[in-house]
């Protein structure tokens, strides 16, 4: 029997029909419903789509928030034999007209908020039904509730095959256009069942989990289908909660599972420490989307009394790849450091280290090479086959530099392109942001190359101070007896914020043009400190 | 990519390979091994099965206990791209030649102590190559240790696709021949996926699972397998471990997992009581194959402090379809309850319950149907396709007659072949038996219908006294109360033991053809109680 990822909403029905689905807005509990209710909005959803005259394998695009509706279309647009495509919203316009073109979307359901983002990709596309998600629609417009109110639940959903796809999300690769990754319903069931696991996010019956991570984003990590499959509580916190409403969000409802990305997890940490928010339902606090500071893993287990743990993966990875669970008989420090390792592969995937010449490096939790990812869930080719460099004998090559050691954990040391060649000898941009944030007075670092004459590339940091008073030597002081000297950047330049993509990541291409340029004869002024390479 | 069960070797390799593999034998710790040394020892097996003549597609028998040349033939088989078929040693020798035959098997691995098991099954077969598992061959027979010593790792594996087999299981069904009931790669790893899910059997890094299910027996319920995949440590306890060793074993390796029939539960329950063994380092004790009285799931929670569960499922199922969790706040009588039902279905499967006309029966907990399933790790036909009658339109006809309640929870109430139509109206043997487990005096029950000129048919009830001074009245009074009057069985024979079929179940075919024929004067002397129907 072949798996689709709509006999999900059969669990729902058969098994968990009381369960909760939990809206809030600005700080706010906006409604409460349960899964009986979900399941029938999505099949008559599915049916007014079907009516709309949404064919099989056709793209429908959502552009919308953290909320119930967006839930919905998660299981209606593939219960129409449609394929859901969830746009970032942090695209510019432009950005958004490309992919909506791209994948030739031929509905648009949007948030009111998001009219403007939207306005390039309509222009551009004026066949395309918009249906406007909250406020009234504009003229031209459907109206969700109209749709879900209309619609008949849907009869005999079209044919599906496992292999067809379910869904669909665009890369914001720092470089060249988005590239489009199809996800099956094979792939999205497989990548669910991994989420149950025990030794994985384990995310069960018993959970209450908070979506903080955008929907857009690989599916919200794909935990909205998990909790679909293990009736599992979901509170959705509507667009960009503030941090004290995170924390009240969780101490009101009870939450017990909550994933996100190390940065808010160091201002929901903050905002604890300093309310005594009680956040102590939470099993799970699950980093992900860079590698967390052994600090703000220490913070959360000790000072928020909440098991960490850390999540890998890309958006080709749909996107779970590998979970840091630590030894149960670890004493602290070593449990801390096993966290921020990125952990084992989860089951049903396959692994290799290579050198560059593609051979095999060895597990040995030193040797370094590129990891290459295959499985039923990782993507072997780019939507409309783009970008067919990224693949290698069906392998997907992640661009990110590893080690494995013999138990099996993974550990990102870097990525491909942010590594830094200095005389020939790799440096680690990554080890020295991880040694950097532990650094007293600096709040945030990125390390990226700069070109150099002599040694071909040298690291320069660039630091968010903590306070004005910052002395950027004593930065690099914080790095001796803790990386190789020749590790040491070049200068240090100190800023008042990073600049960050669309999905909240370091943006190190402009970092690196910004400061692009030789440098052999940097001056040292207040914010730069010239280090010879020794 | 393809789902093979062999990639579990892999993970084997990479992430466990310090994992514990422990013999015991007589109760008596006989080896420790590591999972490093399985897989080398696996992918040298494997080489020489290749060398031996085994082809892709071959079925390779095993007739053996629980021990870890077993446990290597799990793997080694489908690795050299053939089909394990584990052969039920508890089955006559003709059944065992039949079997055999049946599976067309090349090869058998064979047990010394069950050689005169097997003897017909050779004799029938003069061509198939047998390989002495232990002790020395005898001439014509191969030595076990000697193919892994001489094998060379097995160098490319032949391709196989997910759906090809990759083992075999014999129902040994109350009726009729043996049916074959075929696993393919892709079943057992998403059966493997399924048992490793936090809302299912959960089995993980952290545990240590004890083999008490016999390996012939659907794969040990797959729990192998899961164990491989997840890393936990396997202790295989050898050929009919008595209950003392089982004790033993648990607090001696600190097992954390444990699967086993009721039957034998009743038994360590008791052993613990007399002895005061601490079982406690069991996170879950699963019961399955029948189902478990209040009773004993309370003395396992209460008397030996140990979460008790309840998995359910058939040789057709893989075996795994159903695993009841109790809700995490339930007070003891309701949890207790929860676990005597057979729970929820795992994710992956799908269900229907079907009237007589094959209509959708509701799922309100009273309405009964026959249960019919269908999934990726369900058969949809037996091996060779024979008793096509078993299936409906791709769908299992379990056979097995239940109730589903408004949360997804199944109970088994009957088999189809048993249950007792009296007057029209359905009598529940399962019901019966369950309230007489419960009443004092009783150590084994088993109820039957019997044919009856006015009724059609009445039940019997079939006691095993628990002293022997049992009162059949009094057995009768127990009923009292608990069930319709009108299903108060017609009459109770007292006898010393039940009749089992080779897999421990009570055989009520044998039973009913014992009780048969009418009975409406059925005279009331000291091991006979007639009762007219009211």
């Amino acid at each position: 029997m072949t798996l689709l990822v709509t006999a999900f909403l059969d669990r729902a029905r058969d098994h968990h029909p009381d369960r909760e689905i939990v809206d809030y807005l600005d700080g706010a509990c906006v409604r409460r419903s349960t899964y009986r209710e979900y399941d029938a909005r999505v099949r008559r959803l599915a049916g007014a789509l079907v009516a709309l005259g949404v064919r099989p394998g056709d793209r429908v695009a959502t552009l919308a928030g953290n909320h119930h509706r967006h839930l919905e279309l998660y299981l209606a647009i593939p219960l129409a034999g449609a394929v859901l495509h969830t746009v970032n919203l942090r695209l510019a316009p432009d950005e958004i007209a490309y992919v909506v073109d791209h994948a030739d979307d031929t509905l648009l359901f949007l948030d009111a908020a998001l009219r403007p983002a939207a306005a390039l990709a309509r222009a551009a596309r004026p066949g395309m039904r918009v249906i406007a998600l909250d406020g009234d629609p504009e003229p031209g417009e459907l109206r969700y509730e109209d749709l879900v109110g209309g619609g008949t639940e849907i009869d005999g959903p079209p044919p599906r095959d496992e292999d067809d796809l379910a869904a669909l999300c665009y890369t914001t690769g720092t470089t060249g256009a988005p590239k489009g990754v199809g996800y099956s319903h094979k792939a999205l069931v497989l990548h669910t069942m991994a989420a149950g696991l025990a030794d994985g996010h384990a995310i069960s019956r018993r959970d209450r989990v908070v979506h903080l991570v955008a929907m857009f984003h690989a599916n919200a990590w794909g935990v909205p289908f998990a909790a679909l499959m293990a009736g599992a509580d979901q509170i959705l916190p509507g667009p960009s909660p503030r941090v004290a409403d995170v924390a009240a969000i969780i101490e009101r409802e009870r939450a017990t599972y909550l994933g996100m990305v190390p940065t808010l997890a160091v201002d929901l940490v903050a905002h604890a420490r300093r309310t005594g928010a009680d956040l102590r339902s939470l099993r799970a606090l699950v980093l992900g989307g860079s590698t967390p500071s052994r600090e703000l893993i220490r913070a959360i287990e000790e000072d928020l009394g909440v098991p960490a743990f850390q999540g890998w993966g890309m958006t080709e990875t749909s996107p779970m790849a590998t979970f840091s669970r630590p030894e149960p008989d670890a004493p602290p420090a070593e449990r801390y450091a096993q966290i921020q390792m990125q952990g084992r592969l989860l089951p049903g995937l396959r692994w290799r280290l290579v050198d560059e010449d593609g051979a095999t490096v060895p597990h040995d939790g030193v040797s370094r090479g590129e990891l290459l990812l295959r499985g039923p869930w990782v993507a072997s080719s780019y939507y409309r086959g783009e970008r067919p460099e990224a693949f290698v004998d069906g392998w997907l090559r992640t661009g990110d530099v590893a080690t494995i050691d013999a138990d099996g954990r993974l550990r990102v040391v870097d990525r491909t392109k942010d590594l830094i060649k200095s005389g020939g000898e790799w440096i680690s941009s990554l080890a020295l942001e991880a040694v950097l944030l532990e650094a007293p007075g600096i709040a945030d670092v990125a390390v990226v190359a700069v070109p150099h004459e002599r040694w071909q590339e040298r690291p320069v940091a660039v630091v968010v101070p903590a306070a004005p008073d910052l002395d950027p030597h004593a930065v690099l002081a914080a790095l001796d007896g803790r990386v190789p000297r020749w590790w040491r950047p070049d200068r240090v330049e100190v800023v008042d914020t990073l600049p960050r993509t669309s999905v909240g990541k370091v943006d190190k291409r402009g970092l690196r043009e910004l400061l692009g340029g030789t440098h052999n004869a940097a001056g040292a002024d207040g914010s730069r400190v010239p280090v010879e390479p020794s």
